[in-house]
């Protein structure tokens, strides 16, 4: 549990940054009966890495922990926020009011880890003025106008693979900083904007392949 | 372009499967003229990784291609699908016929990978007997003989958080080798069934990640 603190821009690996957000997923799901000492193997047993690796990866932090002891959760869980860049509120606008951006905009989670979607988007006009989960759907064309004016800096994709370009074109045309994308195309996005791909598929795919190979990595 | 050939069932690394699932969208979903020859610099363009890496990953699976010229688009995607083990057919469940349940049915991505969703269950009695996509909901009481009865290898979660441990728990008991979990919550399964988690909100953490920190590896 020593380590230098990791400067706030300083970088960490993609790895690491998803190991943290399993950590955090875990100790920020586990009760706590006030300042309850959370030790490191019980992290790694929940998210199923070796205890090595969640106590190198939380020293990349900075001076957390009691050798011997654990991690404070309430501590752990906000320099892990700190860390991952969401220790402040991200607000995001959702293109493609079909099932999946039903799903994701009645989904729990992403309020609950700050994001706030501000605004949902379709092509059809069909949709438009439909109600879901408390957004009116609003016309894509006004993606640019309503971006700006909602100051939201994300943009999460759920169009058919053949509108995510021109989707994708106009939410960095609006000066969104990054896109959450599940059409199962390969965007090209200009470098300032960040891209994550959700591909449906490929996730299944992957799973197949550790069902074939008999994987048995750390998950 | 050289490289011993990886044996089925030799191990590939997750990234590297990653990358190849990658490369097969690209080289799948390009039209082909007969016989044409893809070079390795377009699937690292279209990817955004380098020349170096694609030729190294699938230098991996055989003597494919030809030096200066490139990959046959069909027998590069055999040898991908080969390597992945998804070279045959996946009978796969899903529980939970909620939105995103309902939209990974819709989705055509998977039945073109080779993945057939079998049966559709979910816990709501009032739900059972809708038709979804061409499937009626079935009750999740009867998981464990359906499962057997249609000899389904995998099972998909789109079921809420609470419910996610007792359905998993019942699939692996009807045998599923690998399951796909939609459900925010950390999955331990017994070491001889497979686990990909897919935590919607974790990807707009990773994705908030990169934008906070100005991350510019390959994606």
């Amino acid at each position: 549990m020593d380590g230098q603190p990791i400067e706030r821009g300083q970088r960490l690996s993609r790895a690491a940054a998803q190991r943290l957000s399993l950590y955090l997923r875990c100790v920020a799901g586990w009760p706590t009966d006030g300042d309850k000492m959370v030790p490191s193997r019980r992290i790694a047993d929940a998210v199923g890495v070796s205890d090595a690796q969640v106590r190198r990866d939380l020293a990349a932090l900075g001076h957390l922990g009691q050798r011997g002891i654990g991690y404070d959760a309430k501590e752990l869980a906000a320099a892990i926020r700190t860390a991952l860049g969401i220790d402040r509120g991200w607000r995001a606008v959702l293109v493609g009011a079909g099932n999946l951006g039903r799903a994701l905009l009645k989904y729990q989670g992403f309020r609950a880890q700050g994001f706030d979607i501000v605004a949902l988007f379709d092509c059809d006009a069909a949709k438009v003025g439909q109600e879901v989960a408390g957004l009116k759907v609003e016309a894509a064309s006004t993606i640019a106008a309503r971006v700006t004016e909602l100051n939201a800096e994300l943009g999460v994709l759920t169009v058919p693979a053949e509108a995510a370009h021109a989707v994708a074109a106009a939410l960095t045309e609006a000066g969104v900083r990054g896109i959450l994308n599940f059409a199962p195309v390969v965007l090209k996005l200009p470098k300032q904007v960040r891209l994550v791909t959700v591909d449906l598929a490929i996730q299944l795919e992957q799973l197949a392949f550790r069902v074939q190979h008999g994987d048995d990595d750390d998950e």
